[in-house]
């Protein structure tokens, strides 16, 4: 699949879910304010990417994105609240996202931290709830995606960061450790989700996983690199910023051509994992894994 | 049961629900300074009322402490979570609970805000592993967990509250709407999910929520009355604090005489719930309601 058909079909998926997101948080009874500050950021774009990987996922073991819509929101509902929290004073202190004011700036510090509270706790009430499943399935999905999220996953992931911070003793196995925890975790999970929620034996179970925790790598190390080298306009904060901070990123550490070198190794590892099937959703997800890193090659 | 004999009961379920906290996180990798600031606040102390709450319940339906276990330690951890986040600084900010510095004061507020959010994210991972149930069970358990924490309950009950401050057009149904969402709905789930958990059908199942809910709103109106005119050592915080902050609260609404008849109606309420079952774990939850009043008449 070329580049522009795997956009187009991103593009598609990602409106599903966008559709899906307008009215996800509309069946309980939130408080207005509360519900506002939750729905700015929930609401400020992004590419969808997690849920529609978890839809293509499913969709790849025949599973119809209706059914797994719900928990895609839930994936989108979390990666939304670990954004909101991140930017708080306390954490990066961002005032800007996606080229828009951060939460906290809109609606203060205290809403900014329950609207994150509240993303997580409904994604979670979302996941629990998808119908047309085995329970079985769904818990166990539910689970790998708390332990995704969780302390030992994303949370934990961030706090590594945090403590990363003016650090200049951090080496390549830490870093990558501190990543995919941090943002591998939740991409890991939602590929896997999405085969477990479909019925996909362990064995293929574990291809999807190991295709999302590469695509993870290939994604952070890209990110990495863009910072570096990009322009601020396509990334919607600006170029050089990692280094200001003084964090330690790939290109730190080991420089922009043999980052360029791990992102390709990262894509090709994940393509790997897909070798075995046929058909437009492998073709979309391998085309996926290709321009992650030729946006940053 | 007397008073005595309900707090010994108490006491020793409560040792029970400590022992398994103790290794709730340990079976995780979590990263050592966020495990940290997670088990200061969980192992803090408190009376552990919610997972005894959820034992109890599943008991009175049959069902074994051992196997509610898990989902019980998630309950604690999501109310030591939401403690942690309301001590903050943007919130509540207080510097002591239960008599020890708050979890920002010790590890600053970044890390408060993680501990929480690890602490939210692994209470559903626990609470969606629980074995010996039917998956179906388990499931709904956790949905009903997740849509008493969340944007339309506890959640929504703290934003409401803050937005509540220093506001003088408070009524008593808004502050009772209020209140139930904020400490009422985790402890009507606690009762809830014991119950179904243990296999309870829905007329048992809304016994149980019905005595939590009734529960929860006589142990709010015992702590404004003890707020009002308790003393600091027994409460571990400054008597007369609500009424500084200028918090509407029912003794502010209604007076001091008033407010103990709706706490003991209350109380009723609750009791009436369990009138159809004979032993140990209804007395037990018929002196607990009784006891939660007395403190405070």
């Amino acid at each position: 699949m070329s580049a522009e058909a795997m956009k187009q079909l991103l593009a598609e998926r990602a409106a599903l879910v966008e559709t899906a997101l307008r009215t996800c948080l509309h069946d309980a009874d939130i408080p207005a304010p509360l519900l506002q500050a939750m729905e700015y950021s929930l609401h400020a774009g992004g590419k969808r990417l997690r849920p529609v990987l978890c839809l293509t996922a499913a969709s790849l073991f025949g599973l119809d994105a209706a059914v797994v819509m719900p928990f895609a929101c839930g994936i989108e509902c979390i990666h939304t609240y670990s954004l909101i929290h991140d930017d708080l004073p306390a954490m990066d202190n961002d005032d800007l996202r996606r080229g828009k004011p951060t939460n906290h700036k809109v609606f203060g510090e205290a809403m900014a931290i329950l609207a994150g509270d509240g993303l997580l706790t409904e994604a979670f009430r979302r996941m629990a709830g998808v119908q047309g499943v085995a329970p079985g399935r769904v818990l166990q999905a539910v689970a790998a995606m708390a332990a995704a999220a969780g302390a030992a996953g994303m949370v934990g992931g961030q706090a590594l960061d945090m403590g990363y911070e003016k650090r200049t003793d951090i080496t390549l196995p830490m870093l990558r450790d501190m990543h995919a925890r941090k943002t591998g975790a939740l991409i890991q999970a939602s590929c896997l989700c999405g085969a477990l929620l479909a019925g996909a034996d362990e064995a293929d179970q574990a291809r999807l996983a190991g295709y999302g925790a590469a695509l993870g790598v290939a994604f952070q190390i890209a990110d990495d690199i863009l910072d570096e080298v990009g322009d601020t306009a396509v990334m919607g904060k600006a170029a050089g910023s990692d280094r200001e901070r003084g964090k330690t990123t790939y290109v730190s550490l080991v420089g922009l051509e043999k980052s360029r070198e791990l992102a390709c190794q990262a894509a090709d590892e994940a393509a790997a994992q897909l070798h075995s099937w046929q058909g437009r959703d492998a073709a979309f997800l391998t085309a996926l894994c290709r321009y992650v890193v030729d946006r940053a090659c």
